[in-house]
């Protein structure tokens, strides 16, 4: 339900929770976000955890989810600064559709990559 | 299971599961395969119903799904010619992780607006 009344609706273009469906339904996004359901992490653990993942993309996809209201920033005053990055009570509600996206990538694997090789051999 | 007999992991960049999560990731998929578990539709009956789509990047899409076995098309011999297109039996297991995951966007649409507007008043 929006604020005027009208219920959200994904298909709707001007509808923002299409544009909150164009954050969440994102590679890294489901990547940091089954990272962080694990507990608090610093910017290198998620480095090391989410392979192939570069150091402006986790950047840029933290601000963002920071931004959305998903994800934390607790800047420790220490020496050396420490930085964690870790789940809201709103970003943790997303674990669940986002760990069933991952599982289905992991489950279907061999599905997708036979699919692939077939479609491949008819087209070429 | 990978063919090697290693497990899925869509956290390693070379596991093959992760290019198959980096497609079923992603805006036009998730609302292509609500779509579609309507019910087989034709080009132009998608067009319509996933507002806001191009004509370039739904025909991009839908081929992509049809290489990876999500969806399977049609031409009908008719006079002037009919295409469907509908999910395959690998296509509907998607239809559960991805209706999740549009379903968080629009319960959740206005948590992410305020947090939106309060990110930015912080930061501005």
């Amino acid at each position: 339900m929006l604020p005027d009344g009208k219920p959200a609706d994904v298909y709707s273009a001007p509808c923002p929770s299409r544009a909150a469906l164009d954050r969440i339904a994102d590679k890294w996004t489901a990547l940091l976000v089954g990272a962080l359901a694990d507990g608090p992490r610093r910017f290198g653990e998620l480095r090391g955890e989410v392979e192939g993942i570069s150091e402006k993309m986790l950047t840029q996809t933290l601000r963002s989810l920071e931004r959305d209201g998903l994800v934390e920033r607790t800047a420790h005053p220490s020496v050396p600064p420490r930085v964690d990055y870790e789940l809201t009570e709103l970003g943790r509600t997303l674990d669940g559709p986002l760990r069933a996206v991952r599982e289905w990538a992991e489950q279907y694997v061999n599905e997708v990559r036979l699919a692939r090789l077939s479609y491949d051999r008819r087209t070429s």
